[in-house]
């Protein structure tokens, strides 16, 4: 099952069925209004949205309309909460080698995890707005898992099951506030404003074969004005699934329906698949060459993301997003 | 104006204007069904209800009923974004002494702040759930604020108007969870369960003299099985005010309506009015004695938390929560 959030009654949006060849989509108003909505009641909704999504395939729904992916708003729009975790090592090592800071206690045995701002996703194709290009902004990459209402102490396996949705996400990172933020040991507030999801969000059962062990496999390509800047596979080189991310979120409370839980920027130990964030692709330009080539984004820069199946296919459209300055 | 939610209609509840005595209530749905509605539409919102509240003061509310302090959920019973700062700098000064750790960089000139849980809050007689005492329950009483919609890169005095409400938090704090997730230094997230919030949400005006120079003041009065561990003034010694507070979250992004905003444990550099939270009891008591006298929250204790303006006056209601083991 794919859905998408059209533009239309307040800032949730209008939740919509998506066809497979993404080109048709059906309302979802007789279950829910949004996917918030949906996700709120997932046992009733799911199987009414999975008929919905047959009728349209079948070119039997009757409120069926051509779909424009071009056009939407994230698939949430907002929600509750954004927890991302770090369950790439070898960046962390790697970034953490390159400012000369050592490595977190207990790095290995649970994933750093941080709440990010989710008051306002942006769209796919919205522009990445930069009041200060001082603030060293730089996108990252990754995979998203959206859960219904997940228990408090869920161990990894049950945590599994509270998976209904994955999403590809850009979570927009301001390196140059980042470096003193995290001196001052509270986290990202600052240096973390709005992610950009990609436009459809889609169940695991739909992913196929690419989703397994509770891990997404495939291609993530990362491209700036053009030009691939890396290809990692989300599936290698992850330390903790996503079962072992939401068991972690929900150790000491419960986590309410719509919750959103990142990966972390995506990276393969196989430097030659590329990077997956600027900063990323700067720290093993450093560590050759003793010198970062890459610079930030700009005013005027282009990045595009998408995840590609083993088939080839893009299962949840893409990120495609122009850097502008404002004010 | 003096705003409540009841329980009924999902997971946000059903929101009333409360009359100045605290014994009526009168539904304002004509204008919002939840308070996060009334926020994210404030200039049309607030003019319907303060009529209805006017209404109610004369006895002219025709769907006016009698208001049960003891049965209403949290204002906002979960909202988009929770980012708590901390304002109190003697507060964070003692811990860290007491840690035998730094002061973070530039702590003077700008707040620490980190995001919260607020996918759900507590109600103001919710049991605080203990499934492990090891992991160190403690309570920490602030003051928060909740805006509308905030542009990115607003002022201090223009960030002041946008606070809408101000409340009063329970922020439940792990003490033996924290120190470890501190050291990670990604900030909190397991050591941070849901917080509670006290029954009443008021505007800046209702709050009269109490509500000056973009602090509250009065007593914030903290109870721990009926014994007072403190009564500091929120409105002295708090180095950022709640516009500083917004105008720091707002530095690189916007906020939207139905953000919380809190000021961190207050504290007052007078150690004779005590403390609101055990933690900080216990860093004085080692700094006087080499030993902390005071222990952590433990099942079958009661927490209670009051402000008291300089009339007496409880504007907020009161947080009154056991503290029950669970599994």
């Amino acid at each position: 099952m794919i859905l998408a959030s059209l533009a239309g009654r307040g800032r949730d949006g209008r939740l919509v069925v998506v066809s497979k060849d993404h080109l048709r989509c059906s309302p979802a108003a007789a279950v829910a209004d949004t996917l918030q909505q949906a996700l709120e009641r997932w046992d009733r909704a799911a199987p009414v949205l999975e008929r919905l999504a047959e009728d349209l395939e079948r070119g039997e729904a009757p409120e069926a309309s051509s779909f424009d992916i071009d056009k939407v708003l994230a698939p949430l729009p907002r929600c509750y909460q954004f927890l991302d975790g770090s369950a790439y090592l070898a960046h962390e090592t790697l970034i953490r080698l390159a400012r000369g800071s050592d490595l977190p206690a207990g790095f290995h045995e649970a994933p750093l995890m941080y709440q990010g701002a989710s008051d306002s996703f942006l769209a796919p194709n919205a522009a990445i707005e930069v009041p200060d290009a001082s603030w060293g902004f730089d996108f990252e990459s990754e995979i998203a898992v959206v859960v219904d209402d997940v228990p408090q102490g869920v161990q990894r396996d049950e945590a599994l099951d509270h998976i209904k949705l994955v999403m590809l996400l850009n979570d927009i990172s301001l390196r140059h506030v980042m470096v003193g933020e995290l001196s001052r040991g509270f986290g990202f507030v600052l240096s973390k404003p709005r992610s950009a999801l990609a436009p459809l969000a889609v169940t695991p059962e739909a992913l196929g074969a690419a989703w397994r062990d509770g891990k997404l496999h495939g291609r993530l390509l990362s491209l700036v004005n053009g030009m691939e800047i890396g290809a990692p596979d989300p599936g290698r080189d992850m330390r903790f699934d996503y079962g072992d991310l939401v068991a972690y979120a929900a150790k000491t409370r419960p986590l309410a329906a719509g919750t959103i839980i990142g990966g972390g920027v995506v990276e393969n130990r196989d430097p030659n698949v590329g990077f997956a964030s600027l900063d990323r692709k700067r720290a093993a330009e450093t560590q050759s060459s003793g010198e970062a080539a890459t610079r930030f984004l700009e005013p005027g820069d282009r990045v595009e993301i998408e995840f590609l199946d083993n088939h080839g296919n893009g299962p949840f459209g893409r990120i495609d997003q122009q850097v502008v300055a404002t004010r």
